[in-house]
């Protein structure tokens, strides 16, 4: 039970998650001795569908993810990876540190046949709804091999969560014509225009927001900065709004005048709605919440992962990768497959 | 005289300019009889420091820059460009063609010596002042010493426009730790710890807004999407807002009242006063401007262009990069420099 604020959070969270899904189980990985507390306030309806699997160590948020996976073997975040890979949970939900995170799901999950990296995939907001991008940070320096398994498996998740059958697939560009863009954007784009994908082509990074796809592919470098800059940029407008309406007594007034419009404004940008992003690409569910996350928000992580769960993503992604004559893989990459 | 809207825009804009600088003087490059009868509409004073320079042929905005180059020799970008070469004018600014403008700039006004490729060099706000991004769209696949000399570029132009004597350089990454990153990113941080520049390491996407540097280093690729993704997130929140203070009778009035606040809030952020990023690297200066702007965010891209001819940028640049020792640069580079 990790993230910044460990199972004063996640218990709360679990909490308001298993009031919302009648049908769902909750297990609570962590130290017992600090999990049990938060555990004895839950309703009994909630601490009949949950129990807490005591795990004794932490894999702190500033670990190297190298040495979490040699040293941390009774962490938590191992543990409740155990648990999918062994069947007794249907995914897993954290707050801890991405990097560790990655490698224990790797590790202990291991990839699906035919993909090479899991990629990090949110759920971001748009004019029109929502868009999953990916990949958001585990994966620099990729090829266009990587860039193709993303849009497939980000297609895949789509599909199975918004029940659409052919979700839009856009790759991130400089510009929307063929000729735009470097060569590694390039040459993934005549891959996916032959991968039988609905592949519309180069989104630019306001097109990202436009809506214009259900998918956005990119590698994770620009991934992790686009939307970093987002958050920064967002954060930035909040804060500024604030500052105006708080200037002195009369903008106060304003300010509270049209609170109930505000008030609607933040709701429907309100992060915390869309915490939780998927690792793809692995043979069980491992989801990232927010290390910063409150109880709301780590909530809606573990909706995401039990929906997930419950539209069989993993199973989805495997057929498709079973398709042999969809996916284009170059011989020196299989290599690096399954490990 | 390009752009989206041509002469009703710019000859307009330089009247703004010319009556808030009243040292400028204006050429306004274009087609005489399209340019002239906005010109007859400015103020006598404004027509005694500017005069027409007829240019028969216009780069239309969607003309491929190779062409561009080859067949429009007597365009008004080509002419305004050859102004700046003849040392007749201190500077261009064009609202055209972006691809058709490097394009041109780098053939009439020739890189400065040890500059590989000429960089776009807009300013963006932040919390704190405001910061320069580089580069924003004309270089993907950037090796490291390109990103070393945006870095030098930026610190120039930083370090003239505002007077700062050591500007804070930072390199856009993933993590702010050294060993996050890719590889080209990883290398450009070793040569600028070692430029001498007042390097500070890696700043994130969401350092960019928070004001962490005064010149964000990054590829052409990540640049671009950095920027548009921040545009589309912007142009999506202020539309939001928009719609929830129209819902209704009742929230159109909250909006009323809080007019005053919303106001200077737009204007806060107003983008028409970042207009104008300047083409760095050269031998002269070329600023462009947005396609769209209107009158009064081309006239701050004319301010800007003013500013920096005014406080001497290139030549800043040029003595930078003649000290030798300061910038490191493989030698299977220096073929392409200058050219």
């Amino acid at each position: 039970m990790g993230g910044d604020h460990g199972p004063k959070v996640t218990v709360p969270a679990a909490q308001i998650f298993l009031r919302a899904h009648p049908e769902a189980r909750a297990l609570l990985v962590g130290r017992e001795e600090l999990v049990r507390p938060f555990w004895l306030r839950m309703t009994e309806a909630a601490r009949e569908r949950s129990e807490i699997v005591h795990a004794e160590e932490v894999v702190a948020m500033d670990e190297s993810p190298t040495l979490a996976l040699k040293n941390k073997k009774k962490s938590s975040m191992r543990f409740a990876l155990n648990l999918v890979k062994e069947e007794r949970a249907a995914a897993s939900v954290s707050a801890g540190n991405t990097g560790a995170l990655m490698a224990m799901s790797r590790f202990v999950l291991k990839m699906l046949p035919g993909i090479d990296r899991p990629a990090i995939c949110p759920v971001m907001p748009t004019r029109t709804g929502h868009v999953y991008m990916l990949d958001l940070g585990a994966n620099v320096d990729c090829g266009a091999e990587h860039l193709l398994q993303f849009g497939v498996m980000g297609a895949m998740l789509a599909s199975a969560l918004d029940h659409k059958e052919r979700p839009r697939v856009g790759l991130l560009n400089i510009g929307e014509e063929e000729t735009k863009g470097n060569e590694v954007v390039k040459e993934a784009a005549d891959l996916l225009r032959a991968s039988g994908l609905n592949f519309i082509g180069n989104v630019e990074g306001d097109g990202i927001y436009a809506g214009q796809a259900d998918v956005v592919v990119c590698d994770g470098f620009v991934g992790n900065v686009a939307l970093k800059t987002s958050e920064g940029l967002a954060r930035m407008l909040a804060d500024a709004l604030k500052q105006e309406f708080t200037r002195n007594p009369l903008t106060r007034v304003m300010g509270l005048v049209a609170w109930p419009v505000l008030r609607r404004f933040k709701a429907r940008f309100d992060p915390r709605q869309y915490n939780g992003a998927s690792l793809l690409g692995l043979k069980g569910l491992s989801v990232k919440s927010h290390g910063s996350a409150d109880p709301a928000a780590f909530a809606y992580a573990l909706a995401r992962a039990y929906d997930a769960a419950g539209n069989d993503v993993v199973a989805r992604i495997s057929r498709k990768f079973s398709e042999a004559r969809l996916v284009f893989r170059r011989p020196e990459l299989n290599s690096e497959g399954d490990s």
